[in-house]
C-alpha cells in the first residue's frame, strides 16, 4: 500500500510507493560515466587560461589565474545569465521578458582532477564552502540579484557537463517562485505556531530517530518525511539560523563533516551515484530570520522524473526515508562523531 | 545575451540561453537503449494474462482478456496509488500523510510491440485518444478522485520502464499544486481580461507565426513562448473547452493529426527522441468552463534537470521557441493539412 505524504514546509505531496521499485524492465541499463581525457580539462591548474580570469582563490594569492589554489571561481563561461548595464524588459503584456541579468559561476573545489567532494579531506570541504560563502556575500551586496543559488550537479545524470569536480552559483533578478514557496511555508507555519517550521522539524526527528542518518554537534542529516527522491538527504544546523552566508566557522566545519558522512554513506550504498546538491537560504534583505532556516538538501539522480512529474509537480519515490536512514546507519564507517541518536541515547 | 521568460499562465519564469548549448562535456555519450526480448513482454499480444485483467479494450470484445484487440486498457501491476475502501490519513500535525487512493492505469497504445505511438495510423492514434476519454470519463465520476493525469513517458531517458507503446493514467485524492496554480493563473487571467488565456495565446501565435510548428481545422501546435525544455511542444485545440473528455469526435481526429505530425517532426529531427507527454485538462466538478482550456504538452526529455532546476523551479533551456519552430516547419513531409500558417497566408 503507498502513501502521500505532505511536506510539512511547502505542502507539496509526494507518493511513497516501494511497490514500484519491483517494476521490471526492459531496457537494458545505460554504461556508467566514462570520462574523457583530462588533459584538455579547463578547471585542472595548467589550464587557468581556458576560463574567464578568477574572481576568487583560496587560500588567496598572487599572480592571478596562476598556480597554488585549492578553490577556484571563475565566471561560467557558458553562463545562463550574466551582468548587462541595465535591465530591460516588456511587462504587461501576454510575453512577459527581462534581460538575463545575473552572475553564473563556477566553484573549481579542487585541484585534484579525479576527487570528488565526498573524497575531499574535511578541511578541504570547509574552504569550498568558505568560497560559496565569499561569493554568495559579494553578489548579494549587488542589489540587482536579490536571489543568489548555490548548488552542485554531480555526474552527467544530475546535469553535470564537466567531470572536474565543481559547484555553481547563479544570481538571479527575481526570487523564483519555488523559493517563495518554501519562504511562505515556513512563514505560515510560524504564524499558526510561533515556531520555526525546520527547529521543529529537527526537534521532532531527533527524538523519533528513525529518518536521522547521521549528527555532529552543530548538523543534522536525515532522510526528510516527504522525500520526493529515492536516498534524497537534507542537512540542516542545529543552531536556528536564516542564511547560509552568516553561518560561523563552526557551523561550517560541522557542515562539512557530516556532508562527508551523508556523501561518504551515500557513495558505499550506491557506488559513487549522480547527485544534486543545493543550498537553501533566505534572500538577502528578505525579513525571515525567526521563521526561515537554511539547509543543504542532496538529492541522488537515480530515478527519472517523468509525465506524471511534470504534469502534477507529485514526486513518485520508490524508496521510504525510513529505510533509506535505517540503511545509512547501519553503515559502521561511519565517523565517531558522525552517528546516530539511537547511538547517542543521551541526545534522545 | 540570454533572456527571461514569463509563463503567461503559471508566471512562472525560464531562462532562454542560448550560449549555453555550445557547452562542451568530457562525458561520453550514453550508448542508445536497447530493447529486451519482446517475447517476455507483458503488453504483446498473447500474453494478456501477465497484466491484471483489463478494463477496456477497442474495438470491444469478448472474452475478455483475448486476442483481437487494438488498444487495451489495465491497472497497472505496479500502482503508485490504488483503489482503498476508506481512505484514512492524519492531518493537522507537522507530519501530514494519507492512504495512497487512487487508481492507476496502463493504456496498451497497440499490438504490435516495435510500434511508436507517432508511427501508428492516425485512425489508431484516434483509438489511443478515445480509450483515454472513456478512462477519464468513467474514473472521474467516482467522487474519491478529484483529479485524473493522462500522460505518456516515452524511452527509457524520460521514465518509461517498458518499451512497448502505452500510455498511463493516474487518479488521485486531490488536485495536485503545479495543476492547481495552472487553473488559478489561467483564472486569474480571465478575470483581469475577461478571455481566456490559451484563446488569447492562440489568436497572438496565429497571427505572429513565429512559434507555430503546423495546425490544422481543429489544432494547433505551437513552441510555447516559455518553453521550460529544448523542443517543447503544445497543441492546443482551437475551439475553447476546459476538459479533454469532452472534446469531439472531430476534434480528436484533429489532435491525432497534429500530434502525429507534431511527433513525426521531432522524430524526423531528433530521431526517436524520449519524450514525455502530459494532457492537461480541468478537474472534474471545478467551475473552470469559460477560464480553462485543455491541450497536450509534449516534452523532449533531452536535458538533464539539475540543482538550479530543483532549487528554483526554474528551467534554463537553450534551444529558442522561434528556432524550434522555425527548425520543425521546414521539414517538407508535414502533411498537406498541417502547414505552418506562413504556408496558408489566409488564415493569419
Amino acid at each position: 500500500m503507498s502513501e502521500l505524504r505532505k511536506d510539512p514546509v511547502t505542502g507539496d505531496w509526494v507518493i511513497i510507493s516501494p511497490e514500484r521499485a519491483r517494476r521490471p524492465t526492459d531496457f537494458v541499463k545505460e554504461a556508467a560515466n566514462v570520462p574523457g581525457s583530462p588533459g584538455a580539462c579547463p578547471f585542472c591548474p595548467g589550464n587557468e587560461s581556458m576560463t574567464p580570469p578568477e574572481v576568487l582563490t583560496l587560500p588567496e594569492r598572487t599572480p592571478a589565474d596562476g598556480a597554488g589554489w585549492q578553490v577556484r571561481v571563475v565566471p561560467n563561461k557558458f553562463p545562463a545569465v550574466e551582468a548587462v548595464k541595465a535591465l530591460s524588459g516588456s511587462a504587461g503584456g501576454l510575453f512577459e521578458r527581462l534581460d538575463g541579468l545575473g552572475a553564473h559561476e563556477v566553484i573549481i573545489e579542487t585541484p585534484d582532477h579525479g576527487a570528488t567532494l565526498a573524497a575531499l579531506p574535511e578541511s578541504a570541504i570547509e574552504s569550498v564552502l568558505q568560497a560559496y560563502q565569499a561569493r554568495a556575500r559579494e553578489l548579494q551586496s549587488d542589489k540587482r540579484f536579490p536571489y543568489v543559488l548555490i548548488f552542485k550537479n554531480h555526474g552527467s545524470e544530475a546535469g553535470a557537463t564537466l567531470e572536474h569536480g565543481h559547484s555553481q552559483l547563479i544570481a538571479l533578478p527575481l526570487v523564483p517562485r519555488r523559493v517563495q514557496e518554501e519562504l511562505e511555508g515556513a512563514r505560515a507555519y510560524f504564524s499558526r505556531r510561533g515556531r520555526c517550521v525546520y527547529c521543529e522539524i529537527i526537534e521532532k526527528e531527533r527524538a523519533a530517530g528513525k529518518r536521522v542518518v547521521l549528527e555532529n554537534e552543530d548538523f543534522i542529516a536525515l532522510a526528510p518525511y516527504a522525500s520526493r527522491f529515492p536516498w534524497e538527504i537534507w542537512l540542516l544546523p542545529r543552531r536556528h539560523r536564516s542564511r547560509f552566508e552568516e553561518a560561523s566557522e563552526s557551523e561550517r566545519a560541522g557542515l562539512a563533516r557530516a556532508l562527508k558522512g551523508a556523501l561518504a554513506a551515500l557513495n558505499k550504498r550506491l557506488s559513487n551515484p549522480p547527485y544534486n546538491l543545493v543550498v537553501h537560504s533566505a534572500p538577502h534583505g528578505e525579513a525571515s530570520d525567526d521563521d526561515y532556516h537554511w539547509h543543504v538538501e542532496v538529492m541522488p539522480s537515480l530515478s527519472r522524473v517523468g509525465g506524471f512529474e511534470w504534469g502534477t509537480g507529485v514526486h513518485i519515490n520508490s524508496i521510504p526515508p525510513e529505510e533509506v536512514a535505517r540503511n545509512l546507519r547501519e553503515l559502521k564507517d561511519l565517523r565517531p562523531g558522525d552517528r546516530s541518536p539511537k547511538a547517542k541515547p543521551e541526545d534522545a
